[in-house]
């Protein structure tokens, strides 16, 4: 799936490291996970192993879109534009996204990055494992429940390998969080059995946001975002696996609605 | 003005320990600040010693309202019914909300609900310290910005005195924050002249969140929501000042609207 998004592009060699960039905005606030609220400049790399029916980025998904709206980008190129984007990138978070971004190499621009003076945070499915992911400020992981349509088996096995490596202790990253986007009760349900399942090596349990999702095709965001996130607060509000999660709204489109570059 | 409200109720003396309780309700989701999004259980207390133009809980500030309404509750009615409410409550959180909670003596309160092993997070303009704050898990303290007619000099002195209170080194407690309503960029400004002024002993800033407003008499509370949400992202998103402060709306809005007991 890599090559057909990106021919020679993704640096599994270390001779070329351009990106497929289909996005870099911000500044903007970040919308989800544990960073939800944070201001943040965001890069989405295109190309994704998975095909969830409900995804809200397939422009950075769909093979000819990709090719059609990607920027190849190296290190240096990436680092300039955001630093441009911010009187003072000093501490600023940088948000590495997808599609999948751990289908490409990006250890070096991670060390670019924080050269910079930035912090970096990955969001990817966990169908991949990267050892760069390790040398990320945050690693939020987000799972995709049933409701995707790719909670399979297969995918299940590719998780429990990315987990085990995920949640070896880790000197530099501050810690590992799941972030589950739910549409039914069967999501919430998968969300509460992957984060018993997937513990930290020392046993105990990872953070979990439950993020209510929204419909790409609704034709008003707004009452449809509202009303799921209501759904998902009284569902779980009174569950005692949920004591310690945080449910939350995908806040991007509570401010900017299905607005590209927000 | 604790007086009027709940008279011979505020257990200045060890006597009667009977509290003006206006809601209790829950589990919901906290809307605001560091829990935003976590499970919790509330419990609002009648009296208030400010009149915020754009207060959205004058049920519980309004000397007359709080006497018609509010239900003098002992800490073992409150344990008692908060544990009734949810099939576990060890571990949960419960927010001591207002009015302004600081001006009753709640410390019983505090360690009954510690001894049954639930958290307890205040909410509190800051205007008036007790000793009793430094036994709560979270502090989340909520001075008023210009839009609220509450940012006067006197009220200013008053604030100083308790952030220099509440920022003693504490064993028990995680940290003390900020949370700041904002309506316009006179607010937002207060906000980061207040965090900067404020520190923690060792001279490091606190945690800040700024909260978007919410027009109590809005005709359509969601939009209004959204648009001074998004405002406020797009507003403070590029501000160096604001890199590590979180941006969020009221989430209890967003799920429902003005409803009371949510």
């Amino acid at each position: 799936m890599a090559d057909a998004v990106t021919p020679g592009s993704t640096g599994r060699g270390h001779g070329t490291r351009r990106h497929p960039v289909v996005e870099l905005f911000g500044p903007t606030i970040q919308g989800e996970g544990p960073d939800a609220g944070l201001p943040c400049l965001f890069v989405r790399l295109g190309g994704c192993d998975y095909r969830c029916t409900w995804c809200d980025s397939m422009h950075a998904v769909d093979p000819p879109t990709v090719r059609r709206e990607a920027r190849r980008l190296d290190e240096s190129d990436i680092v300039a534009e955001l630093r441009q984007r911010v009187s003072d990138s000093t501490g600023m978070l940088v948000v590495l996204s997808g599609g999948n971004p751990a289908m490409h190499e990006l250890g070096p621009l991670v060390h670019r990055l924080h050269d910079s003076g930035m912090r970096v945070s990955v969001e990817t499915q966990g169908s991949l494992w990267k050892d760069w992911l390790r040398d990320v400020d945050r690693l939020v992981v987000s799972p995709k429940p049933p409701s995707s349509g790719m909670a399979t088996p297969e995918n299940a096995l590719q998780s429990s390998k990315f987990m085990s490596a995920a949640t070896r202790p880790c000197p530099k990253r501050s810690d590992v969080y799941l972030k589950i986007v739910c549409f039914d009760s069967a999501d919430v349900e998968f969300a509460f059995r992957f984060r018993e399942r997937h513990r930290r090596a020392d046993g105990s349990l990872l953070p979990l946001f439950l993020s209510s999702g929204t419909d790409a095709e609704a034709a008003r965001p707004l009452p449809a975002v509202t009303d799921r996130f209501r759904w998902l607060c009284e569902l779980v509000a009174g569950d005692p696996r949920a004591k310690d999660c945080k449910v939350l709204p995908q806040l991007h489109v509570i401010a900017w609605g299905h607005e590209k570059g927000r």
